[in-house]
């Protein structure tokens, strides 16, 4: 068992907190039980896992796969929750070229999102409703601890892509899918659009919106009509209404 | 202006931060321009304004209301944001004698719901569906900082009750409200409910659900239809997407 939070293991692990060292390394980190069993399930290859002294060894693990036990204060430098349970993995890519959501595709891409939480919860909304997620242009690396966490595993059950706005549009452009830019006004409701067919739902950050790269593109603007006082919505709670309006459309042509 | 975060008035704000203290009190914390804006239209009375030394006093400040000045690391003592501005104010009751929402009534119920961020989440999409929430069974007090900060100020504009899941189910029955409880399992889709009438939306915390007083009281079942490899969303997520496929309903009648 490793006590120390000074021992090398333990410190190369808290350092792929950092987005730079993720990078260098080629590795990322996936905590709680069902984020790590999800990964494996998508074939993401855990290099090992630091278990806190006490807690069970997960079910899954298998012949081979390195196991450390951490004591709290050594497991308190790498891990934000309570599940006990951390892997070391090797980080996917999220590259275009092996993106390939069904058919009809329905796409969420998000433009400049930064915060991990909203991308979190737009791939469990995703995951919900069978949609991919094309990250255009974030700030925020997929492999950011905080994403991993917030989107429950979402992450790797989700088809993802990242890349910038400008490959996201041609990607689109060649897979036939049409595009759809979600906006605060002079946009149709999303019940008046038909989102049977394979379409792209486009959301922009909070603060600045769509840039022009996306208005331009789309076909439909879309906008979900606010009844009462207030100006926007949180991103993630507008794909995912956005993506259930599309869900229930198509189980209603069913 | 006060530098020292030893203050007595800096220490009595800081206190708010537990409920405890808040309930002794009376009073609570208002963090940022828009959100003690809409508190003070709200009618919300404002016992004295902690500014950030160097930002501008807020347009709306009214003659008679005390302004103190705080250096950044007394002002560090109350706030958790960048707005530079807190409110000490008055806390509202929340009481069910005077929750009146308009009809046709749309009342989002949740039980037990313990996250300060669902909670503000909440409030912002009931803002945008202008329904009203009625806070069943919480843990949390509605007045905690980071409800009033994660609902932007939608706290203000929202018509707001926090009691007993018993006291919410009468309160409805009273008012022929009819109830419908979010289930995961065993539920039809909200589509395929009629939510233009007066109704609640009833949505338990994301680990228990709900309580068999809600499972007995509910005259419908809405479960979510999940596509994919999930089996739980959001709670909030949940609440916006039934808000809002009432809100397509009731535009579709017009």
């Amino acid at each position: 068992m490793i006590t120390s939070p000074a021992n090398a293991r333990v410190k190369a692990a808290a350092a792929l907190h950092n987005r730079s060292e993720r990078e260098r390394s080629g590795l990322f980190l996936i905590e709680g039980h069902r984020e790590i069993d999800r990964a494996f399930q998508a074939g993401i290859i855990i290099e090992h896992l630091f278990i806190l002294e006490g807690v069970e060894k997960p079910a899954w693990t298998v012949a081979g796969m390195a196991e450390l036990v951490l004591g709290p204060v050594a497991f308190a430098k790498i891990a934000y929750g309570r599940d006990g349970v951390v892997a070391v993995a090797r980080r996917p890519t999220f590259d275009l070229e092996s993106f390939n959501p069904a058919a009809p595709q329905l796409v969420l891409v998000t433009e400049s999102i930064e915060k991990p939480g909203n991308l979190g919860a737009m791939l469990r909304s995703a995951a919900a409703t069978g949609a991919a997620l094309l990250v255009a242009d974030a700030a925020t690396d997929m492999t950011n601890p905080n994403v991993v966490r917030a989107s429950l595993g979402a992450l790797f059950i989700v088809p993802v892509a990242q890349t910038t706005s400008a490959e996201a549009k041609s990607w689109l452009h060649k897979h036939d899918i049409v595009v759809a830019a979600a906006v605060v006004h002079d946009g149709v409701p999303p019940w008046s659009l038909d989102l049977t067919g394979p379409i792209a739902l486009v959301i922009g950050s909070e603060h600045i919106g769509l840039s022009s790269t996306w208005l331009e593109t789309a076909v439909s603007r879309i906008q979900i009509p606010m009844v009462g006082a207030v100006d926007s919505l949180n991103a993630a709670t507008a794909a995912a209404i956005l993506l259930f309006e599309a869900i229930r459309q198509r189980s209603a042509g069913r």
